[in-house]
């Protein structure tokens, strides 16, 4: 049976960001924190090190009952025994990688327009993420901002669980949440900052105990 | 069961050498002319668009019998229905491949160093592609080359069948095959010829009929 996951506080990772603390220390500390979800995400990495990043990623958090998702790669979460992926629209269409995962996977689908929204109420994805909330300078390669505006037409249109991204911090998440979503996914709120543990706490206060 | 692959003459793809003729159609002339397996690779292209690709050799080259690899990534593998994957020695470590494909199957793997060649012995992989044989210009991340020697070498410690790659021409491929290997893969040979059609026919004259 498919996890019920509790999506109010997701960390998405950015390696480069993370510098010298690391990834690994990076998330330890973000889920002392308060964050329930965790989001691999390796742009540059070869699939050896991918992997490698996964396994030890599944390592700390499957203890603790926090569900890893993988970004784009089905194979990486497959080898590590992750909970999931999450895709965008340039990966894997949602139908293969829920066949490759299987029915109790966790697959989360980020929608960039009205139409993509339109297109995933058929789909039996987990949640859908509004990519991007607010502008940002993490994803080089996003779309045009949603706004709280759009936030709140996807919650008028869709039944699925929805986490925003892009450009949220301790101070806008309570309106990201009011506007409708189940959650806020951070990257640059946590992974860099002085302290990631710190960074998480304060999110954690904003979106709810 | 495991397929019996004729390796005698194999193509490995690249998309940017193709140009306007297209990977696909490349392939097409490349099997006409007598290529024997083909593997698809793919640096730069994302997730979906890979996955159309594959899909795309998949309807080709099924209905002719000639198996279909994809370079590194198992989900794209498992996603078109292709034959296999062959893997590097920065790609997923060769037992998770193995598991995640399943044994009947076709995993290749690169083989950069005599300690590769030593560790491979172990394992039930279906074949070792020796890379480079010499120096080329399509992988500038390649290792120093072989030789002529080195495949000598390997076939002295290996009974794994052998596929030599980088630098091999219709001039210098019947001395690869003399030197051990059981096949010969190209790239630039066949991709972005004037007619992959003619450069697939002279290799499968100097690799034998």
């Amino acid at each position: 049976m498919r996890q019920q996951i509790d999506y109010s506080l997701y960390l998405v990772t950015d390696t480069a960001l993370c510098g010298d603390l690391g990834v690994v220390e990076t998330v330890r500390q973000a889920v002392e924190g308060g964050v329930r979800v965790v989001q691999l995400r390796e742009k540059e990495a070869d699939t050896r090190r991918f992997v490698e990043m996964a396994v030890a990623l599944v390592g700390l958090l499957k203890p603790q009952g926090i569900p890893l998702l993988i970004n784009d790669r089905v194979d990486v979460a497959l080898a590590a025994g992750a909970d999931g992926v999450h895709i965008g629209q340039s990966d894997m269409p949602y139908a293969m990688a829920r066949t490759l995962l299987g029915p109790d996977a966790i697959v989360g689908l980020s929608v960039e327009t009205m139409e993509h929204v339109t297109e995933a109420k058929r789909l039996d994805v987990d949640y859908l993420g509004i990519s991007p909330v607010f502008a940002t300078g993490t994803k080089t390669d996003a779309a045009p901002p949603w706004g709280l505006e759009g936030v709140r037409r996807i919650r008028l249109v869709t039944n699925h669980l929805l986490v925003g991204i892009g450009g949220i911090s301790a101070e806008n998440a309570p309106d990201v949440l009011l506007a409708g979503a189940d959650g806020v996914a951070v990257v640059s709120a946590i992974c860099g900052r002085p302290s990631p543990l710190d960074a998480a706490r304060a999110l954690r206060l904003a979106v709810g105990a």
